[in-house]
């Protein structure tokens, strides 16, 4: 039997994921990134739990796809930065695995990985074009065109986070400002619902939010569906601003959906109707008549893409 | 020998060209559109004009490619709809035409076909991914990824002056607020010289600008040329907002070069600085180090792209 291994690196969890042919779970495993380590620490820690994987499963995988948030050389396997990951640069982390391991590695942008698990699980590969928008702390984006993971020259393609949509706008943690990862990201949505908070103190009592625990994208989604007045125009504001992140990849690019996922997704109800909104205000009406607008609710469709990626490969 | 034929269809004019397959302009025409005298007059007209150029060049021609305006089907041949071309409406143009000549014709976006002829003489096909941008009084623009025109979904794919760059921003034609045209179209930047302009007759004489000639984007380059404040800003901020256009490209596509063409680009020289000072704020540096940003002198860039591309059918 054929079987895919995928592996989602993200800041704080690393997901390892085994995929019969025809997409059945077969393994799974997680552990701490702690990237602070280092490098070659966190290839060797990986490159254990890839054996141990290896050997639960008992069948002869060859290749495995890894996907991880940053800069990433895909076509030689380096990590060139990372911010989430302890700021590591140059990395060549194909290579430092497929030695601890034995197997080889296609090393990928997260996002593109969520991009396939989406195509495949969502859309049943029943579309040709497509993007991905992650909507998690930060914003990242993903495309499909053609049927085919599209990488660009560079294999940066999709970071639709840190396209501009308000010339000299909001400062973002990139140091740009407009990009729409500042006004639709779960930091800048927390942010912006916090100035408007008043009193904290009574905001978590009100709404059940306990004292230990942040008030992040699923709280405001919590308060929103109690009527809470901040978090339902925050995330009104928040679907404004996703129209013009959506809008722009509709004129330019035309494709038949638009698939979002992350921790943001759980405000739909709340943000999907001013996104729809907004979406109507651009002119050129076919490309938004084609589009079918998604939000996943796979929160592993990182790990499930890379595993169904590596099946292709 | 095998030759092509193109033709790019304008607001305006019409242009018909025939290139052999050594991209050779064996035969070109020119002629009005003058749409307002209807859709079947105008196929009538151009399908004389073809079946003259065939007579012309004597060659075997079966496949012409038809670029123009607007929103085309390009699958089913139809023109949807062109604000420039009377209003048309859902206009099977490819069938008439091929009623009218005999010959079987691709129908595509003019901006599309200015990309093939970029792709082709401007990058002599070197590259994968690329976008081009075509500045007139709108913006248009189409995509070439791995190597082919990319149309998307409903084949509207590139519509780069109807992203939006500043949410709520100026007023666009199309009706929506804060497009790439708005800003960056040789509309909007002569609306905005004028607005600067207090007196607009001794501007004319100053910089040579006849009393029965508009000023327009070349004007405006003259008058930079010869050192005149108010031009020289206008052509900044262009390049500031044209950052935002090109930018958001670069970070959802990752190509290798972009193109520019259009009557704007006579002000290369005054916004080029500006464009790349704007792009050095994107916070991601490996799109902007990968991507050539070049403009076309080739004014004909449609009709000979239309052309090319007729050569690959």
């Amino acid at each position: 039997m054929k079987a895919g291994m995928g592996i989602d690196i993200g800041g704080t969890n690393v997901k390892i994921l085994i995929l019969s042919d025809k997409g059945k779970p077969l393994y799974s495993d997680r552990f701490k990134t702690q990237s602070e380590r280092g490098l070659r620490d966190f290839c060797s820690r990986l490159g254990l739990k890839v054996k141990e994987a290896l050997r639960a499963v008992k069948l002869n995988i060859k290749k495995a796809a890894a996907g991880m948030a940053g800069d990433i050389d895909s076509e030689g396997g380096i990590l060139r930065y990372s911010p989430n990951l302890a700021g590591w640069k140059n990395a060549p982390i194909a290579e430092l695995l497929r030695k601890e391991t034995g197997i080889s590695f296609s090393l990928e942008n997260d996002a593109n990985m969520a991009a396939w698990g989406a195509y495949v699980l969502e859309l049943k590969k029943s579309v040709r074009d497509m993007a991905v928008i992650t909507m998690g702390t930060g914003i990242g984006g993903g495309l499909i065109l053609g049927g085919k993971l599209y990488r660009g020259a560079s294999s940066t393609a999709g970071e639709i986070g840190h396209c501009v949509i308000e010339q000299n706008g909001r400062l973002c943690g990139c140091g740009n400002r407009g990009c729409l990862e500042a006004y639709c990201g779960s930091k800048a949505i927390v942010k912006r619902a916090l100035s408007l908070i008043k009193d904290q103190d009574s905001y978590r009592k009100k709404y059940g939010i306990g004292d230990e625990k942040k008030i992040n994208a699923a709280a405001l989604a919590a308060a929103a569906a109690k009527g809470d007045k901040t978090a339902i125009s925050v995330w009104e504001e928040t679907g404004f601003y996703l129209s013009l992140g959506i809008g722009n990849i509709l004129m330019l690019l035309n494709p038949s959906a638009i698939v979002i996922t992350g921790g943001v997704s759980k405000g739909e109800r709340f943000f999907m109707p001013a996104l729809k909104k907004g979406l109507s205000l651009y002119s050129i009406k076919t490309p938004l008549k084609k589009a079918r607008i998604k939000v996943s609710k796979n929160p592993d469709l990182g790990s499930y893409g890379a595993a169904l990626f590596a099946l292709e490969l």
